[in-house]
C-alpha cells in the first residue's frame, strides 16, 4: 500500500493540500462539511500525518535523545523506564544510545543527536569522560540538556542526582553505630564524581566518629560493573588484613554481591565475621543470601524528574521564555537487611 | 548559536544551496576549489546536516523503532543491547518504546512509529496482545517488521526466537534423568506463545518418560514478572502437595527465585527436598543461594540477529529487491547449577 499523504487526500477530494491540512487540524476557516469529508476519508484510508515533515515545519522533532553508559544495568534500566513514561505521556519519542563507558562513542552520539535535530538530550556520562566539549556544544546549539546521576560539575545545565556523599556517610555511620570499626571500602574508578563523593562520605563518617582513616582498607575497583571484581578484591582484602577488618562498604551492589560470594564460599560468616553494605539497591540484593543492606537510589524517579525538567525547558524555549537551570537532589534511603 | 544550515553556508559563500549541498557530498560536477571552500567553511562553522530534512528527501529516516513489553527486565535489556550495537555500527538511531504489556499502548506506539516514518520496526509483543491488526498495518505500509521472542505465528514477517518447547523439554528431561518424578510447573499467562510452548515441552518430557501428567501440579502465574508470585505459588504448592512433589520447573527465573526464597525461609532444602529449574538465566540466578539451574536464552544474540535481519530487509527494500522472510531459531543451553 502506498503511503497516504496530504496530497493523496487532496487529489481524491479535489481540494488543495492546505485546505486538507487545515481541515484535519479543525481550523475555524474551513467549513464543517469539508472538514467532515476530509476527516472521513483520512480515517478510511488510515491516514497518519508524516511527523518528520511536520517536525521540520514546526522546528520541533518531538524526539529527545538519551545517552546512558550501559543498557544491561538495573539502575540505568530504571532511569530509562522513568524517562520513557514521561515521554509517552507527552507523545515524545526517545532515541536511546549506550556509550559503553566510551568517551569517543559518547561524543559521536551527541553529534548524531544534534545532526538529527532532536529537541533535547539527557545524558548520564561515561566513567571515562573527562572532556566536556561535546556537552558545551549541545548548549551552544541551544538544545536543552539534562545531566542525570553521572554529571559534569562544570557544565551549566540542569542536573538530577543524589547526594552521594551523604548517602555513603549514612551507610558507614550506620555500620559504626552497630559497632563495626575496621570498615573497608571498595571504591569505583578514580574519575567519576559519584565514586569520588561516595569515597568522601565514607571517609567523613570515619573521621566524625573518631575512627582513623586507613588507606590500606580502600580498594580501587576499575571495572566496577563486574561482580568478579568484587570477588577478587574480597580475596585480597582477607589476604591483606585477615581478622583486622570487620565490615565492607562498596560503591555498588555488584561488587558487594561478588564479595558475598567469596565470603560464602570461604565460610567467612556474614554479618558475624564481616558485615557488608552495598549501594544502589539492585533487585537481586533482596534475594541473595544473606540479603544485602544497600542504598535505594530511586532510578525511576531520577529518570522521571530528568524528563520532566527536559520537557519544561523545551517548552520554555518554544515560548521564548528564559530557562532557569535546576539542580534536583533525589532522596536516597538506607535499606537494612541481613548482611549487617 | 543559531543552527548552521545549507542556506547559511550558501549565503556566506555567494553560492546556491544546491551547489553547496553537492560540494558537501563530493559530487563530480562541482569543481575542486569550490568543494574545498565549502567543506572548510562547513567544518569551521561546525555544520551538521539536518538529517530529518535529509531523511525526508531520501525517503529514509535512518531511524528504526523498537517496542518491548518492559524495560526493567534482564532479558529485554539484553535484546536492546544487541539491537543498539548493530544499529550503532550502521549509524541508525533506535527509538525505544515500552508497552508495559498493554495491547492498546502497543497499538498506539505502532501508529506513532508509522507516522514518524521509521525505516523498520522490531517488536516483542505484550502478553495481552491477541489482535494483530496493528502488525498487519505495518506490513501494509511496506515497513520491514521483525518479531522477536514474543511473536504472532500468523503474521507473515521475519521472526527471531528460541525453540521454547525444546528448551523446556530438555530441562524437564534433565530433571527426570536425575531421578525426580513429581515435577511441578509454574507456567506463565495462558495467552503468550512462549508460555504455551514451555508448558507443552514440560508435558511432552513427562509423557516421553512415562510419567503421568498431573494437571494439579501446574500453577498459572499471571503476573509472571513478579517474583512474589513465585513465592506465593510455592506456598500453595507445598500446601497442596506436601511431600508429594520433588521438583519445580518455572517459566522464568523470577518465579523460581521467588519460590527459592519461600523454600529457604521454610527450611525446605534445595535440591534435597525439592529441585528447582528456571528459564532465562538472569544474571542474579548465578549469585543466589543455592544458585539456580536455568536455560540460557541469549538475549543479546536475539537482539543482534533481529537487527541484522531488519537492516537487510531495509536495504533490500531500497534496492527494490524481493524480501524473503526468515525464521531464525537462536540456540539455548541448559545451565546446571546447585538447585538440582
Amino acid at each position: 500500500m502506498p503511503k497516504v499523504t496530504l496530497k493523496v487526500l487532496a487529489n481524491k477530494l479535489g481540494l488543495s493540500t492546505s485546505t486538507v491540512s487545515k481541515a484535519l487540524k479543525d481550523y475555524s476557516d474551513i467549513n464543517e462539511e469539508t472538514k467532515l469529508k476530509v476527516q472521513e476519508l483520512a480515517k478510511s484510508l488510515n491516514y497518519t500525518p508524516n511527523a518528520f515533515a511536520q517536525g521540520l515545519r514546526n522546528q520541533e522533532s518531538k524526539i529527545v535523545g538519551v545517552i546512558i553508559p550501559s543498557m544491561v544495568h538495573y539502575f540505568f534500566s530504571n532511569i530509562i523506564d522513568g524517562i520513557l513514561k514521561e515521554a509517552e505521556e507527552r507523545n515524545y519519542m526517545v532515541v536511546l544510545m549506550q556509550s559503553n563507558e566510551d568517551y569517543d562513542l559518547e561524543k559521536k552520539q551527541v553529534d548524531v543527536l544534534l545532526s538529527k535535530g532532536v529537541d533535547g538530550i539527557i545524558i548520564s556520562l561515561a566513567n571515562k569522560t573527562r572532556d566536556f566539549s561535546h556537552l558545551a556544544k549541545i548548549i551552544d546549539y541551544n538544545i536543552p540538556l539534562i545531566l542525570v546521576d553521572k554529571i559534569a560539575k562544570t557544565i551549566n545545565c540542569s542536573k538530577v542526582l543524589i547526594d552521594d556523599r551523604k548517602a555513603s556517610y549514612d551507610a558507614v555511620n550506620y555500620l559504626i553505630q552497630k559497632g563495626y570499626k575496621r570498615i573497608a571500602h571498595f571504591r569505583g574508578d578514580l574519575n567519576p564524581q559519584n565514586s569520588i563523593d561516595r569515597f568522601l562520605g565514607y571517609k567523613k563518617a570515619l573521621l566524625d566518629n573518631n575512627i582513623e582513616f586507613d588507606p590500606s582498607l580502600v580498594y580501587v575497583c576499575d571495572n566496577n560493573s563486574d561482580f568478579s571484581d568484587g570477588y577478587e578484591n574480597a580475596e585480597k582484602l582477607i589476604a591483606d588484613h585477615g581478622n583486622n577488618v570487620d565490615a565492607l562498604f562498596t560503591v555498588n551492589d555488584l561488587l558487594a554481591i561478588g564479595a558475598i560470594n567469596y565470603f560464602n564460599e570461604n565460610n567467612i560468616k556474614i554479618p558475624e565475621r564481616i558485615a557488608v553494605f552495598g549501594f544502589s539497591n539492585w533487585f537481586m540484593s533482596s534475594v541473595i543470601s544473606p540479603s544485602l543492606s544497600s542504598i535505594e537510589q530511586n532510578g525511576t524517579k531520577m529518570g522521571e524528574k530528568s524528563a520532566q525538567i527536559l520537557f519544561q525547558e523545551i517548552e520554555s524555549k518554544h515560548k521564548q521564555k528564559p530557562i532557569e537551570f535546576q539542580k534536583v537532589i533525589i532522596d536516597t534511603e538506607l535499606i537494612i537487611r541481613k548482611s549487617c
